[in-house]
């Protein structure tokens, strides 16, 4: 890192909607910023803010120790940052991967910066571009330690909280999954409940504060199934899964009698059917995890 | 009704864990309670407590004014009141029918207790047998509104609140499914995040507070969606569908590469396709409901 670089410049690739925020709260932060995006213009906002505006990857790499990469994907972050001229540029410094993938795609990014001497983080952005720079923003993170403590002030002024998962550079993307997986075959169930109530008379706003309470009694209950989980043990005490499968049933049967799509749905019973015919009808739901996972 | 069956005279018919339940917070409540159960034998405990335990259902059902029926599901609940003789016993008559079923099944058997002379009332429980008779139990309710204020201060004594949703019979069932479709779907993501989380290497109680930090935001988002859908508007100006598919990809990638069955999220992410190529591509993922209610 040369004497015109200090550690208080930070360079963000990639201006998209979450680019932008990422940029803008590291401006208002104080922070010595460089921007580029592939499309030009994107940077115009905040070039007008006081931030600089590269002309190239590898000039906007070289202005800063600690580069910070959020695109599309792994695909669209590779075909920016693993050009020669770009790492040649990241060689002694530092990348902060914020884009979203699989955690074998961060892996072998993580291994690909190794070979070519580039100190290399993961993350993931767990809250909407509206909430960066506030205290509302939930960030993860995961590679050495050590790399992490260092940029950790940088980051910090990403705003929210950050938190380190630990070194396996997986970490951030397999808890971003994990936790996208929950939150978007909810969202599924809440679509689809929404288009059953519907066709049987029942408005969204009517079911909307029962719809809450659902969603109020998940709390507990995931925190009961992961002692579950982790100790193999699914007791169905209260909640047999021959009960759920049977409230599966009917949902599926009330759908497609209205003509509704019920593949989600369907999907799920099948596994619970297949816990059942696998001889734990007793157990709880969360039983499926086993079936899930391969032996 | 005679005098010798005064409005504080309550029958219970099925005696599982939640007919059990019922039939004990009304005892606990002071209330004349007879029980009946295919299986012999199943109230013995509620005999010992204070029940009278009937020889037969149309005996149980002559003994009061009002009848709890809470059985598997309406296979099992009219096999048990349309005999000949329960009917006879009935007519004059109220039950209330806390079995699970879909709505069409409920109305169905409105209609029939109608052509029979029996006041009907249709309700769900949305809570577990323990809450029963607790502040924390959740009743639905559906059918005539004077006759449910009629036998209001009875289900009262069952604890916890009751909700009166309307005339329509098919309301309580409506509810119950559609949040059973929210609960459902969403323990089956929890089941599958879990699975995924420990393929690589992050163990339950590692996700669970993030994992309950993603429930936490789901009442806000089902609030603001709920008015999108009764709107017909979803806009998708902070999250549109197509982050949603991209996540939804890597997701399945993810977990199928690991050998872990994805078919929940695939469904799931045919829908978000399909609105996607449908042209709503910039909507909010919750555009999925037109897409499942049909035209």
């Amino acid at each position: 890192m040369s004497a015109s670089t200090p550690q208080s410049a930070v360079t963000v690739l990639g201006l998209g909607p979450m680019g932008r925020a990422l940029a803008g709260a590291l401006l208002d932060a104080g922070l010595a910023v460089t921007v580029w995006n592939r499309t030009p213009g994107r940077d115009r906002e905040l070039v007008a803010r006081g931030a600089a505006g590269a002309s190239s990857p590898e000039s906007a790499v070289a202005a800063s120790p600690l580069t910070v990469l959020c695109v599309v994907d792994y695909d669209a972050a590779d075909a920016i940052v693993r050009g020669e001229a770009v790492a040649s540029a990241l060689k002694g410094r530092t990348l902060v991967n914020l884009t979203a993938d699989t955690p074998a795609r961060a892996r072998e990014t993580g291994a690909w910066a190794a070979a070519h001497g580039i100190g290399y983080l993961d993350g993931a952005i767990m809250t909407p571009a509206p909430t960066i720079g506030t205290p509302d923003a939930v960030f993860l993170h995961s590679g050495p330690e050590e790399l992490y403590r260092e940029h950790q002030p940088v980051l910090d002024a990403l705003g929210g909280t950050h938190t380190h998962l630990g070194a396996d550079i997986g970490r951030a993307a397999s808890y971003d999954l994990a936790l996208l997986d929950i939150f978007w075959t909810a969202m599924a169930g809440y679509a689809h409940a929404l288009a059953l109530a519907k066709a049987e008379g029942v408005t969204a706003r009517e079911l909307a504060p029962f719809a809450q309470g659902i969603a109020a009694i998940l709390p507990p209950l995931i925190e009961a199934g992961a002692q579950e989980a982790d100790a193999g043990s699914f007791s169905g005490d209260v909640n047999p899964i021959t009960s759920a499968a049977s409230s599966m049933k009917h949902i599926i049967q009330a759908s497609e009698e209205r003509g509704i799509d019920a593949s989600v749905m369907r999907a799920a019973e099948g596994l619970a059917r297949r816990v059942i015919g696998l001889g734990h009808g007793r157990d709880d739901f969360l039983r499926i995890t086993d079936l899930l996972t391969p032996r």
